[in-house]
């Protein structure tokens, strides 16, 4: 089983480091790390943010471990030369076309989410995001009509293909968790969301274990804020997916500690081939300094562990064990702690 | 000033009631008022939910005060002769493109929000939404495409005169309020959005009076649960309206106080023709019992003599004694309360 660990810029470094401690200390036979070099670092050691080397490991890997990309001193780079376009190329080369975005409330932060203690506490779900396709990546342009007003435009568009692999995807992931899963669309009024909702409803009946419910985007976006308890797993287009997994990420409010996945066609002997990374940025402002919050990197491999090794059981031990140290208030200075990052490390690991 | 009320079906006639006692309370010089029958009522008493007479009445009115459209007993009738169809005929007839959704957190009422006391007590904020463009109206269809795939798609497009009339609406409700207003879009990815911001800018030129800010759907989403105070009016497109919308109004937890207006371009002697209802719908279970809530109604006039009649100093005086009313205890059921409909009405009046 290899692992690409990709840690970037800023904090990556730092971020990996700790959860390659984790790794270390679970002990699992058979596993291979290799490192490369990603994002603004790539540019200045090889000139270009994803390096043919780098590529060629994650290709050959079966999952890769992402710190974060973004660096400053590269911002006056031409566009295809930024350490943020690292990522879309290796969502392209791994053909990565669903995003798994859990928001899990821990017990003890409820003070950092805006809702209500009680609302906050029953937050546990997963949101799977169809990446490739819907609105934003059809024909799209600013025209001039006969008339001569100008006129913008863009394309929403699914088909069957692209809406039957990401709801298996989803149907995996809710197998995987509660059984149940939501499947937001705008149904009735978009074409789009219709066949959408057909096809969903054509994959369910190959998980009869799984319960299929539909809901309205603009519903969805009010559940969420009145009772995201409610929901297991959602699966949605890519323009819903993108407005909804971030505000379920503000309903936790510790978008620090988030994790997230994106996984595509490949299937490893051991799962699906994905790429792991926490939703926070290469934060170069406390880069070096050991002040980062190594959680929602330790998370995404315990997602990498879950879905590309099929290694559950070793998934369920990491997040128990970070929800441990941070019911023990192991906090770091992003949840009022003072915890630094290889403390926060450690912990983790001495709660295996 | 002539005003068409419009009471409908199931509680609309017992909240319009209300709303005429209120309207008659203020004593305004020169207002008149003219009933007529919509929805179900008007399908079994004239064959069509909206007919003829009831729509010359409200083209010859400066305003519409619109009660509630909904009859189970309708539900077997062919789709144009359902009630609904009525305030979808009236939008068309009225050309109607602005929907006005104010979301505020009354005082004492901060219990029915999902979000903590301390961030809900901030909400007062509008939202503006297109309402006859966007994806929503765009040629749509599901097809075969050539290689035998069934595709589901919708066109989304602006146009730049429908994007500078409404950013018109917007900017002139700013101005009646904090005089900020925030337009949310998703420019960074979609083209229709890049033709949005570029005409509100355009039209802002105008209003210097008034602060623009742009802020992306995703992160408007995501910022009305962490923090919705910082909102003053918020104007976007159909199909981000219709879910920030309801998001907000989910916010604020007292769904059965929100008003809503619907205005057009039509320019009456005193401000702009417009149509007014409560966002609650003519709930059929509770009819004709006494037990509604007629505030959202009641707030409905009040954005009526604002918008179309120009009577600011009246409709706060109205917003006023509502929110006295319910500062006072004044609750309906739906609040947790047991004041019925009629005492409601009264205990407002007496408060004006
Ligand atoms: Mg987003
Ligand atoms: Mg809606």
């Amino acid at each position: 089983m290899k692992i690409a660990c990709l840690a970037g810029d800023g904090i990556g470094p730092e971020i990996m480091a700790e959860a390659k401690k984790v790794l270390a200390a679970l002990d699992i036979a058979g596993i291979e790390t290799a490192d490369a070099d990603v994002g603004g670092v790539a540019y200045r050691n090889h000139g270009h943010p994803l390096p043919p080397e780098t590529l060629e490991l994650c290709k050959a890997a079966d999952a890769v471990l992402f710190g974060a990309v973004g660096d400053p001193a590269c911002d006056n780079l031409e566009r295809h030369l930024r350490p943020e376009q690292a990522i879309l190329g290796l969502r392209q080369a791994l053909t990565l076309f669903a995003n798994l975005r859990p928001a899990t409330m821990f017990a003890g932060l409820e003070d950092m989410s805006a809702l209500r203690p009680e609302v906050a506490r029953q937050i546990d779900l997963l949101i799977v995001r169809e990446l490739n396709g819907d609105v934003y990546f059809g024909e799209k342009a600013i025209r001039t009509l006969p008339d001569g007003r100008r006129q913008g435009f863009d394309l929403m568009s699914y088909a069957e293909d692209e809406v039957r692999r990401i709801a298996h995807v989803a149907f995996r992931a809710a197998q995987g968790r509660g059984k149940r899963l939501c499947s937001v669309d705008k149904a009735n009024v978009l074409e789009t969301s219709q066949l959408w909702r057909d096809v969903v409803i054509e994959v369910s009946a190959e998980y009869p274990d799984v319960e299929l419910s539909h809901m309205y985007v603009d519903n969805a976006a009010m559940q969420l804020v009145r009772n995201p308890g409610q929901f297991d797993v959602v699966v949605t287009g890519n323009l819903f997916g993108d407005i909804l997994s971030d505000q379920a990420s503000m309903c936790v409010g510790s978008i620090g500690l988030l994790a997230s996945a994106s996984l595509g066609e490949t299937q490893t002997a051991f799962g699906t081939k994905g790429l792991y990374e926490p939703i926070h940025g290469s934060a170069p402002d406390i880069a070096g300094q050991g002040k980062a919050n190594p959680m929602a990197m330790i998370l995404s491999l315990a997602m990498l562990l879950r879905h590309s090794l099929g290694l559950d059981a070793q998934a369920a031990r990491v997040e128990a064990a970070v929800a441990k140290a941070l019911a023990d208030g192991v906090k770091g200075a992003d949840l009022g702690g003072s915890a630094n990052c290889a403390e926060i490390g450690d912990a983790v690991v001495a709660r295996l």
